[in-house]
């Protein structure tokens, strides 16, 4: 029991100390319920700064805290066991977050639930200046398809997010380009989808024609390292390290879905791009094997460098396009993953005669806002002859 | 700080006298992780007997719960702050529940989430004896579909899931006959597919040979009273309840499915089903319009009585097959929804010279079990011809 009543005076102590650090900052109080809440849920809610204010009922909790961005924020008890309380400003776009309730980690029953950080957790949406660009309109949509496979090299059955155009399959005899998307670490298949909105951004890209009708594929290429084994310092990532999902691509996803899709089934018209995690396989896949793929996109995650070119000369005189991105946060604290500076590699490449381009997201960090915009960015460069 | 004190000293009583209630009960120690268990994680896990156990982090919670199946177990906690317990043992088949911190009802973050209850979720799995039926196999898969919509009726855009079969389009000129399959109250277009497998039910049936290949619509028929109205006792569905679906799927779903996928357009090759309100929709738009639809399907959701077709002369003529279905559970317990007994009214209608059949799933209640056995019972009678 003592260990109980010194928690409890520790968190009356600690919530009492942060009441008076907000009464310090002021709060504008114009919250409204988040655009991606349950149907029919008030909390959570976001003002027009950029705060994240929930609300949860826990009558007997003796804390209550908001988990965002890498910061938690204490939560205060009214009279009826309502918890409530926000966050400082997030930038614009979606973030992970979840509600830890006397030292659980849970997600909060009022938001829909993503899978990202290696869970199905809440998010939540910061309003963005440009969100029209992935806003849900009138024009002609395309469908995202749950396909299932079997897949040889894990002698198993998958799953993939296949998106088809508007008006994809009225005339059998058109067929389209394919781009293979990947979601990136802790995230899996159904990432570019339910919070990349990706399906959104092609439909409103090509209602005002400025993409090409093209599929897209989202698989799962979740990867970690083999138990007990560790990258060498500076060797990251390690030699071989995607060659699971590589093989897995190469072998069951493309003749899969050559086979049941209408695609022109040539390295034309095959892209393949990524972020972060998905950025980096995109990287080794397509260095690897540059006779399969013509455009290559890479968000937050890497660039590639004229060494690359060295080990694989097929690439350079292949690819059409190497695409870079990052949010402006990314690169203004030098968090811009593996490989060096990717602008400069990126600059490099396009001396040595490639087509490339490189994206900085303003005021984004490594995070959904910067992938949708990447994607916004790199779709009408596309296909387009 | 008094009744933080006495709370706390109710749970340790309560908890140490359920310690001893369950010593006295066996529980089988064969605990496996559940089939919907998020990737990777350990619990919740499920035994022979049917209990299910779960396990949360919560090191300064008073009190955590598992809520299932409408009663709440008390959990015990380990010295590392970990809570474990486990419930009396389930039926076969999908169940809904959550956890309990400290007065906070939560999903668990080891589940996977589902939409029930006016939630998402957490939902479990307790392997059934027939569970091969809906198994995830090496057979042609069809598609899932998220279709977007713009809808005249509700003047803005809708979603809704489409399963197509397999093979479906790779020759434009084979054309489908058309189930629309309605969710219960407090759900949504999601559950027919995510925790009903309405799609892998399907795909097992035409692999076998036993079902002919059709398309199933699953949108979103959630309705609830305008503010303020009860309907009069005794008079449940009010009248007019199902209008605003009925009208949306008239004008609006229908002629969308039919103008952008490849359907038999004619009421002849068009069949109407849905679980528990689903069931009730079911039954007020096809007698309220018999000419668009020839089989209809109602699980845990009433039944069609010989005063019914007295209101509806067409109904009778114009239908091929009234199939109608319940929980062996619901029948013990009287509880088979509206309009009086579902096997004598589904006899009477027979007697009347209508093609009907009368299923019970033996040893489910008003659960996701029932209803995947309603629709593996109903899908090999329809559009036989």
């Amino acid at each position: 029991m003592k260990i109980r009543l010194l928690t409890a005076l520790f968190v009356s102590v600690f919530i009492a100390g942060n009441t008076h650090a907000q009464s310090l900052t002021e709060v504008v109080e114009d919250f409204k319920p988040s655009s991606v809440n349950q149907a029919g849920r008030e909390y959570p809610q976001v003002n027009s700064e950029g705060r994240v204010r929930v609300q949860v009922e826990a009558p007997d909790a003796k804390y209550v805290q908001l988990d965002i961005g890498g910061v938690k924020y204490d939560l205060k008890k009214d009279d009826n066991g309502l918890w409530t309380g926000e966050s400082a400003q997030q930038d614009e776009g979606f973030h992970y977050y979840q509600l830890n309730i006397d030292g659980a980690s849970v997600p909060d029953p009022g938001s829909l639930y993503f899978y990202g950080a290696g869970r199905w957790g809440s998010g939540i949406e910061i309003p963005a200046g440009d969100q029209d660009f992935y806003a849900v309109k009138d024009v002609p949509h395309g469908q995202v398809r749950e396909q299932i496979y079997f897949s040889k090299t894990t002698n198993g059955m998958r799953r993939c997010f296949i998106y088809t155009p508007p008006g994809y399959g009225k005339d059998a005899s058109k067929r389209y380009p394919v781009l293979y998307l990947q979601h990136g670490g802790g995230e899996n298949e159904t990432g570019w989808s339910n919070q990349g909105h990706a399906n959104l951004i092609m439909d409103n890209l090509i209602a005002e024609g400025k993409a090409v009708p093209f599929i897209i594929v989202m698989d799962n290429g979740a990867w970690t390292m083999p138990r007990g084994e560790r990258p060498a310092a500076g060797n990251w990532p390690p030699k071989g390290w995607a060659d699971g999902f590589m093989n897995t691509l190469l072998n069951d996803i493309i003749p899969m879905v050559d086979a049941n899709y209408l695609t022109i089934a040539d390295p034309e018209h095959r892209a393949m791009a990524g972020l972060s995690m998905g950025g980096m396989q995109t990287r080794v896949i397509t260095l690897a094997h540059p006779e399969k793929f013509s455009y290559v996109g890479m968000f937050s995650g890497g660039s590639i460098t004229t060494d690359d070119l060295k080990d694989s000369p097929d690439f350079s005189k292949n690819i059409k396009l190497v695409f870079v991105s990052y949010g402006s946060r990314e690169i203004e604290n030098g968090r811009t993953g593996f490989g060096g500076d990717p602008k400069a590699n990126t600059e490099a490449l396009k001396e040595a005669g490639m087509n490339t381009h490189f994206y900085v997201s303003p005021l984004t960090a490594h995070e959904w806002q910067s992938w949708r915009r990447g994607l916004h960015e790199f779709a009408p460069l596309i296909f387009k002859n």
